[in-house]
């Protein structure tokens, strides 16, 4: 096997989830392993790692400088995710500094690898955590229930010292997979937001009180997801998911007094993702009330459409000898680093294009040929 | 206040639920509490407490024996419950024996109040567990995991020497409150099971996969729930509900691979319910198929539609001077019993006829009427 392939199969029984998949909280157990596992590997090819104040890992190759070629990924996981969504950047990315380095390259600005924390934002909601603590996007306020993270903030000795930054990711989609490429380059992010939604109804037994008596919120939840999938399918390139949903109390014999579910809407621009929220909340309160309900919706997170520096990206793909370049759904810390330094993402083909789920997949030989590219892009960016 | 508003008084802080209501499981502190506190009324009115091999409590006013007169119900409740589904009839039966004893009576049969455990049935899933473990009705090896039931069985020295059996619970619906009765007889328990719903899907990213390309169980369970309302409204009486449901794995960002769900049926008579469960069983295949997904149910716990002694009924409504007689969507233990003994069940009007949520309710009058009724029953019976 390649040392890629093997540093990924060293990860495999790592918060292996008995209902299917990996699950890796950012704070949990199963990512403390992880990063005492890369901080191994990143010194046993001579990097000096260090922790930064908003829990990422930055090894780096030499002293810590600005105008730095940064690479690397995160290491947590969605409940249930797959092997490669953040483990394959930080893998690839070691792998590609310790050819660099066995090669006698010597680069002419700092490089470094780093591991961004909470990328999937399971604990608190907030994805791509470790990334907007450092780049000053979320104030620090949000974590100051996390002990570990009780000095976070705006990170000029990480993030601060980035010139450009290269993240590599498995891709979580068909694109690749349609076009017969083994690899890509990505020219932008969907905007995307998390709203939670709250339907309200009157709690009651389930044996006694008559259909036509109640105002249950599972059957108002019922309309409202439905609504929410309508609403989607009519904006071009849009995607609205219901991932989580809890019935209150939830006893077998109660009708619920209230339904809570999370709402994660996607599409091109910022524009249209208000535009759909918006016809949600509205056929949201309509479908309610058909079942007596009221219905509630609160933003969480938000993203802006993110783009891409194009000319990082025709410089990449000119090194790269010419690459499909494809847009995505899914936020990365590469997204939230491209409102400060120019930033590129390389994606590796997903034969399945799941992702989130143990069937994200990506073959031994396009592992390998992603990990070929990053280290001619890291070569050609620090030369 | 009367003697019996004093007594629930006394539980009221007992398993509140900050959510609302009341929550008491029944292996529980707060059932824990609540079965000490009965004891010591019990016993401050001169009855001996035995615990049978059930869990369930027993208050002898003399020595127990065969063909005796019991009144009692249970002290556990659903999340988030009212205050009168189950403790209302083992405070009033507390109250009437020992105004009885007061008064000088002298019963010529042998007289106890029962405290039936885990009657809702919200740990193990199984409604009346204590009553049907002590009838022989449920296999102990369902309790096999709890040790404190560890010698469980049908049980001769408690249920075995009922001669006759009498429940007072707050009605559970509007059907007294319509006639403006205080109280009421019970004719009869609908039919009634519980099912575990699984709809199974892909799991997959929320931001890369597009709508089209879904297999996507909650949206499939949303289009279950509203086949399970449809299926439920068509037969005359019928009761349906979803009271719990969780996406698998439960994340934001994340197409869930499944969906658990709950499913409560009740109707006049046995028959109907098999056939509702079937055309739910059909419906909700198909209606998971339309977003490729699968269906699966399997029958959780099953109870026959119970038809209470008529002679028994006769005789008190005799006794308390001719009240409505009415049907229940509930299950009781009375409902348990009456396989065995004559049984009776006397209601006390709900304005509200809400039941399992906080909104569940009695007037002060009614209750005092309740435990009058109780009282004039259990004279006649034990006479």
């Amino acid at each position: 096997m390649s040392a890629a392939l093997d540093l990924l199969a060293e990860l495999d029984d790592v918060g292996r989830d008995p209902r299917g998949g990996w699950s890796r909280p950012g704070f949990g157990d199963a990512v403390a392993a992880m990063q005492h596992w890369f901080t191994e590997h990143a010194e046993a090819i001579g990097l000096d790692v260090v922790r930064d104040r908003n829990g990422n890992l930055w090894a780096w190759w030499g002293e810590p400088a600005r105008d730095a070629v940064v690479t690397g990924s995160h290491l947590d996981s969605v409940p249930g995710g797959g092997r490669l969504d953040g483990p394959l950047g930080v893998v690839s990315a070691l792998v590609a500094v310790g050819r660099l380095r066995a090669s006698g390259f010597r680069p002419r600005r700092p490089l470094a690898v780093v591991v961004f924390a909470e990328e999937e934002g399971s604990e608190l909601g907030i994805a791509c955590l470790g990334s907007r603590l450092a780049t000053g996007a979320v104030d620090p306020a949000v974590v100051a229930g996390v002990p570990a993270l009780a000095g976070a903030g705006a990170d000029p000795d990480g993030v601060g010292r980035i010139g450009r930054f290269v993240e590599l990711h498995v891709e979580q989609g068909r694109g690749l997979a349609d076009l017969g490429a083994p690899i890509g380059l990505a020219t932008r992010v969907l905007a995307h937001g998390r709203w939670r939604v709250r339907i309200t109804g009157r709690g009651d037994h389930a044996g006694t009180t008559r259909m036509a008596d109640r105002a249950d919120p599972v059957v108002a939840a019922a309309r409202v997801v439905l609504a929410i999938e309508r609403a989607a399918l009519a904006v071009d390139g849009a995607r609205a998911t219901v991932g989580r949903i809890e019935a209150i109390p939830g006893g077998t014999n109660v009708i619920a007094s209230a339904v809570e579910l999370t709402l994660d809407v996607r599409a091109d621009t910022a524009h249209a993702v208000r535009g759909l929220v918006s016809r949600i909340e509205e056929a949201g309160a309509l479908e309610s009330a058909r079942n007596g309900c009221g219905f509630a919706i609160e933003r969480g997170s938000w993203s802006d459409e993110v783009v891409f520096d194009a000319a990082l990206r025709d410089e990449l793909d000119a090194v790269l000898g010419g690459v499909p370049a494809l847009p995505t759904g899914a936020g990365h810390d590469a997204a939230v680093l491209a409102a400060l330094v120019p930033a590129a993402m390389l994606f590796v083909r997903n034969p399945t294009g799941v992702s989130h789920a143990q069937e994200e997949d990506a073959a031994d030989a396009d592992i390998d040929a992603g990990v070929d590219a990053l280290e001619r892009v890291l070569r050609h960016l620090a030369a």
